[in-house]
């Protein structure tokens, strides 16, 4: 193995190593060559034996101290990495640090891997390469080609985990692909992976600012920034990142029951009377789920009908809720969807208010698809009314583009989340620390550890703006647009609602198929998925039988890969 | 900027680009000479210049379409990255891929940023760094040295986003540092931090087979090998990863009344009698909220006594069922904790799964912190009687030290967690697909989308094999043996419970400061904060007024590190 010498340090120092800095006028010029400002630039890279000739030629002209600061062994400063030829066939985990002398290992192992996540990278945005490689479950569980998923006793060469790294991406799926269109969450955002790769490196938990300062911080700005959009005063209110929309979506039922009957926490659901919960029967399934586990019952999810566009028809709403309240119970609850799953439809969140404020109910707006748009000062008119809301659920990872996951619920008022969900646990949220603990949130959430979601999300608002994340929206709206134009201009299509509401979301049908197409949509699926050229969902929809639903939130995605889906799902359903 | 020209291309290409390999006998002599076995060997770095005589050199004796292969786009063969010299002052995200000619410019980027993730890396196992730089919130959000949290309208440049990913870094936590014992989630594990950068790189989510087929079945596997260690027949079962500790346990309770009250999720908590959950009074405070959360009440989670060594007394818990069933409520779950949050304690299994046996209870292990043991031979004896739970939660990003979050709900029962959950939304889990859909877990969660959790977990397992995490979990156990050791032969100290029950968490107080010791943990915490040499957690505990929980899971820690924590402590506290 190669030893661990930079060829450069970089400029940025930690100021406690100060005392280690050579004052030598020969070090400092040949310092000043090699770096530029931030000391992020690179001083050069030499081949393994131009490098060593190199090494051996400063060594002449540097003192035995300043020699030390070239390894990088206990030393503040910072090295610059280089790679080296380094046989991994016969080096294992334990040879990494915290090994002694494990640090060049570690450094050339993580940059081989690297090595491999670039040239993945690469290829997900390339439209020669397929976006998945299909194998059924049995195929890889039966090891293809030496890639086995079983796990054993002895350990394994850090070749052989550098391998198993490039079958996993190998029989994966390429998320990030152009023609990737089969989910809400699709794109590869460059500045969100790194957000996630330094978020994985830092590896900390967000449940208190003693170890987690930073992430705390930009957690409570960004949700600031994000009420600020919705439109409550001043960005006032609460909030929180939670692990996916249906937690957040759960996170309303549970303020919401807090609001009006707080003695639930401690008594249980006997300590108010049968609570119902309304939403429309396009909505999210989540709704339903967090009625079941939160002890509601799945039944007392009503379910609102919508409109031929999909849209909640308020005076349904309204005639429920007055049904409900005959029969005694007590009508707790409103979801009003932003985006809903299928067909991408805004339900009227003014009207929905105008009725939740009459019975003095909860209205959450479950954003978790199209939050994104209210980012767009084109688009956010959709979201008309959304001030009104008492919670919000919007989910950065799906119309914005950042890695998943990332989602936040956001309260209109202050310090529920907390009154909901405090156990005040001592060992965690002790009240006597050094700092101001109202900055540790941990005790607001019904997880206890949390992932730090944040990072990634705020790289990404600091590195595209607002003016960033708006043109994304735009943009995908505007290619929508096209491919709903395109659809209802082509022969032997039809849109699922036949109206462009959900223009950033385009649900059709081909005629051709229309007695059958229940059955080949599965069936040119399944072809697309063998052949890999492109990727798209399918589903029913009520009395719908399957139709395609065409999800555009990938920020590589240009007409010409709508045109291709288009002509791929001819292609394969021909003869069928 | 530099052009994107690569020095070499790896030998593991993708099969389907077969038809662009060239015959050339030349070219493949070449590349033979530059590529070693599974493509994973370095051919050369060269210097800027260096390489652009090299490249000359080789061009000469290549093909016009041999030459296009050694150029990164659209080119299905493998690449291998140079660092260049690049100026990220004028380059903004959008200049990344997907942006037409963005590769170069995403490559290097990356490459910035891992260059300043492996310097953080090295400075985290470096004793002679600080394990953080307190600051307080307020000065962080009033900008240090330039580092602005807030966020706008408009885009920074990539030298800013590398700026701040550093700074980020700098203000942060190192909870790998070998001095660092905070959380019962410490340390810095390589094979798991590369498996999060592939995670993350592959961002996909858990909820079909569709869309992750690698991870859904590397998660089957893995779940399987411990419920094989639990010791449920033939590793049978269910289970699934989840968002924390707290969330695993909230799925077992939510599992424990579907299996004997059904119809709570349909009808809600009115189709059961009124249900009583009890725990530990040193159990974690997750129980407690799911209690909250899901509709029982906190009221009806009972709190069970424990002995000096802070271990559940069995005939406290059938007294305390006794009393439940003569008030007319009905017992329905209990938990067992193995490795409690403070003192590490262990409930005694066997005798609570007698009464639960007894009693027709339902039997929860919460091992979030002890799981580990399960893995080696000498100390799972502490987990004897966890084949008869009904239920486990298991966090191998604790003990284990996967990174950030890695929680495991187990289940005896298989199709339990899917009766329980399960909504069948028709636009995700289609009956129809060509695949076995019983591979599609996602209806099993009360999340929807649902991270990837399992590779870094799987990927570690792959790389220590069993016996690496056993040697971990001996030694982390025989260090905190000499901690315990040192603590009750040393003046001054005294253990807290004083028994080595807990010797994988050691807790203990100064007898020095007996009187104000509740005062004066936190002034010696804050003090080591503002240092920044060392970080323990401190606490009260029932009646016992603060005292400090020494946690051992860091695998860089070393006897030195304890060592120095016991000085640091009087150090600080000298003349408080």
């Amino acid at each position: 193995m190669a030893t661990s010498e930079p060829t450069a340090a970089g400029g940025d120092q930690d100021p406690n190593s100060a005392n280690l800095r050579p004052s030598s006028t020969n070090y400092d010029a040949w310092m000043q060559g090699c770096t530029r400002k931030l000391g992020m630039k690179i001083c050069g890279f030499l081949q393994k034996n131009n490098s060593l000739g190199e090494e051996g030629r400063l060594s002449g002209a540097l003192s035995e101290r300043q020699k030390n600061l070239f390894t990088c062994e206990n030393s503040d400063r910072d090295v610059r990495f280089r790679r080296t030829e380094t046989d991994f066939s016969n080096m294992f985990a334990r040879d990494l640090l915290p090994a002694k002398n494990g640090e060049e290992a570690t450094i050339q192992f993580l940059l081989e891997l690297v090595d491999i996540l670039t040239n993945y990278i690469r290829k997900t945005f390339d439209r020669s390469t397929k976006v998945l490689d299909f194998h059924h479950p049995h195929q890889l569980l039966e090891g293809m080609e030496g890639f086995n998923l079983e796990l054993s006793d002895q350990p394994e060469s850090l070749e052989q985990i550098l391998v198993d790294c490039r079958d996993t991406l190998k029989y994966g799926v390429r998320t990030g692909h152009p023609r990737f269109f089969n989910q809400l969450s699709t794109g590869l955002d460059i500045i969100g992976l790194a957000g996630e790769w330094l978020t994985s490196t830092a590896n900390t938990n967000m449940f208190t600012y003693e170890i987690a300062p930073v992430f705390v911080l930009m957690e409570q700005l960004t949700l600031k920034k994000m009420r600020e959009m919705i439109g409550w005063p001043s960005g006032e209110g609460d909030g929180i990142f939670s692990p996916g929309g249906a937690i957040s979506n759960m996170y309303s039922v549970m303020i919401a029951r807090y609001k009006y009957f707080p003695d639930v926490k401690t008594k249980g659901m006997s300590a108010a009377p049968r609570l119902v919960l309304f939403t429309s029967e396009h909505s999210h399934y989540s709704i339903k789920k967090a009625g079941a586990a939160l002890g509601f019952g799945s039944e007392n999810v009503v379910l609102l009908s919508t409109d031929e566009r999909g849209r909640v028809i308020p005076s349904d709403l309204e005639a429920k809720i007055l049904d409900v309240k005959q029969k005694g119970y007590h009508p707790l609850f409103v979801n009003a969807t932003a985006g809903s799953t299928v067909y991408g439809a805004f339900d009227p969140i003014n009207e929905i208010a105008d009725i939740c404020e009459k019975y003095n109910m909860w209205l959450h707006v479950d954003g978790a698809w199209g939050g994104g748009l209210l980012m767009s000062r084109k688009h956010r008119h959709k979201f008309s009314g959304v001030e009104r809301a008492n919670s919000v659920t919007w989910n950065p990872h799906k119309m914005m583009g950042v890695p998943l996951q990332c989602s936040a619920i956001l309260v209109r008022e202050k310090g529920i989340l907390s009154g909901c969900n405090s156990m005040c646990a001592g060992y965690l949220f002790q009240p006597d620390k050094q700092y101001d603990v109202s900055f540790d949130t941990g005790d607001k959430a019904i997880q206890c550890g949390r992932h730090v979601d944040i990072f990634k999300f705020w790289l990404m608002w600091k590195a595209k703006g607002t003016i960033g994340f708006e043109q994304h929206i735009d943009r995908c709206l505007d290619l929508s647009q096209y491919l709903y134009e395109k659809i209802r201009n082509r022969e032997g299509y039809e849109m699922v609602p036949n109206t462009p509401t959900c223009v950033f979301q385009c649900v059709f049908c081909l005629q051709e198929y229309r007695e059958k197409l229940h059955k080949v949509a599965p069936k040119i699926k399944a072809l697309m998925m063998e052949s890999g050229t492109t990727m798209v969902g399918y589903q029913p929809q009520g009395q719908k039988v399957n139709f395609f639903r065409m999800v555009i939130s990938n920020p590589a995605a240009l007409q010409s890969d709508i045109d291709f889906l288009i002509d791929e799902i001819e292609r394969l359903g021909h003869g069928l």
